[in-house]
């Protein structure tokens, strides 16, 4: 699990859009970054809450999907080399003698970073977990909470709970693949579209997914060493229980936020917001910079746009971190160009 | 000269990128907007300085070039439909005894406006003028600052003045159209593109373009009554002088800025920026705001994603002004949507 400490200058917690930008701004000024994000793939709340629904308001785009923004951004980011970790969360943050700091996250890697930009949206997202005895033994071996390849459920007896978009689509999604779908709903309404919910019914109605509705998931049984489940058991508000045999669990029940270990580091916090120094985007810990919606000040208002300002101003302030005593000579980017371009 | 005064929310003083985006602020929050500018386009310095060069840091855009930024925000703001009093200056500012302004230009045009936001970058742009006698007399009637269309000048003896990329370009251009061009330059060396100055020297070598070196412009002969030029008078720097016949004369000379009536509207100015409240963008003087290179507060950076979300403030402070008592509920664009889409 763990690997030698990367050494950067910025270390960035979130991937999301102005996360990305940090690391295009911390760019042009010559400083390199590393991002870390719980979520496995960049974007944060624009992916994970609205892949594709349109904005309006970012400047220069009339109307852009949220993924297309952040494929832009990320475009924009690359010929800086940024190094991303996702998938995990930053666990410790230490202060060294030295000067700087150490981050550590929930999969072992450590960072050495001069300075820190908090870009954590509204927190960490995660999955919300069922609450099942021995669930972890079984994550990302055969229990999902999301799908990265629908081949690897091929042939398999699925058992998708919940009654929102997610399950609806995979549920539609995987029977095309599965040997056999089942969906665990607490009642038989689902809030998802109205022709996808349909579309459910009719292939319950036609035996091709099995409805185990109304029904909430109880437990899991199966092989915990080598995380394979045997069988999901479902159980009415009753308590009445049933048995379903099956090789995958998919649970979507939505995602949580949480601002995690962040909230203990001392930072000047208001209702799970952090307090900066507009001018700089400074915390109240010195070398700690926070942008995007997780930063407060006077006038603060919670658009990307906004979060985009931030980024460039706590570049500009950490470069005396980073450079001490070299000044910086400010340029405009049609001047100066980015590396590569 | 005159007309009826327009009545609007704000008016907006500049057309550049960051006044463009406040069309749009203002638009999403239901506030009309007028937009006056002295240059005839909209673009602001984007268009007057560096129209064809890429920009690297416009969020969400990789590289764009200026005009291409600026068509895309002039169509972000279109659906509130912006009135716009392009190639006029505001001459004066009065506040109004009901609350409000009555701004006037130099077009003799009146908007009562219930704010003012100054989106005036560095300040006025204007064509760099010659110190000839009687200039005024032939402005915009036989001499020119830009070339709005190309045929305007065929079959005319064309004086173009200048040593830079406009004056060889134009050159180049007009001796396809006009019946001859003469170029007017203190120096045989021109400060152009390579190949342009290669392709100018060719051209006058092969009698195909007149070059009137080292030559300054010293005075004009024409009717000033209508406005026609017989010839242009041009001189050494011994004072020897040369009478070139011509039915235009096109001087390129550069942009000059000057802060112009703003200077002297009572605001915190320090250098040609206005000081702002880094929370709303407003100015010492209430009502009156500045966005944009032209605003200033700790941490300002001069880029253009920086007056993006100062556009956005403001706005939103400006919001009580417009519907005095109404709470804001501030709504994200991809839930609200904007007009027409």
């Amino acid at each position: 699990m763990s690997a030698e400490p990367i050494a950067t200058d910025i270390a960035i917690i979130g991937a999301g859009p102005v996360g990305l930008f940090t690391v295009f701004e911390a760019g042009m000024l010559k400083m390199r970054t590393v991002v870390i994000d719980t979520l496995e793939a960049t974007g944060g709340q624009c992916i994970a809450l609205y892949p594709e629904k349109p904005i309006y308001d970012i400047p220069g785009h009339p109307s852009i999907l949220a993924q297309e923004l952040i494929d832009k951004l990320e475009a924009q980011a690359a010929p800086f080399h940024p190094q991303f970790l996702l998938g995990q969360r930053v666990e410790g943050l230490e202060r060294l003698a030295e000067g700087g700091f150490r981050l550590s996250t929930s999969a072992g890697r450590q960072v050495l970073a001069k300075a820190v930009v908090i870009a954590a949206g509204c927190g960490a997202f995660g999955p919300n977990r069922p609450p099942i005895e021995g669930l972890s033994h079984y994550e990302d071996r055969s229990v999902f909470y999301l799908v990265k390849r629908r081949e690897d459920f091929r042939g398999k007896r699925v058992v998708i709970a919940g009654g929102g978009d997610s399950a609806v689509d995979w549920a539609l999604s995987l029977r095309e693949v599965a040997a056999r779908v089942f969906v665990v709903h607490r009642r038989a309404k689902f809030r998802a579209a109205p022709e996808s919910a349909d579309r459910l019914e009719k292939l319950a109605a036609a035996g091709e997914i099995e409805m185990v509705v109304p029904y909430q998931l109880h437990g899991l049984e199966g092989d915990a060493q080598s995380g394979r489940i045997s069988a999901v058991i479902v159980a009415t508000l009753k308590g009445e229980t049933k048995r379903i045999e099956a090789d995958a669990l998919l649970p979507f029940f939505g995602l949580a936020m949480t601002l995690g270990p962040i909230a203990d580091w001392g930072l000047n916090l208001d209702r799970n917001l952090i307090a900066v120094n507009p001018a700089t985007c400074e915390t109240s810990q010195p070398g700690i910079f926070a942008v995007g919606d997780i930063a407060h000040y006077p006038g603060k208002l919670k658009l990307i746009l906004q979060g985009f300002s931030e980024a460039a101003m706590a570049a500009h302030a950490i470069h005396p971190l980073v450079f001490p005593g070299q000044a910086l000579h400010f340029e405009y980017s049609t001047t100066k160009g980015v590396p590569g371009a």
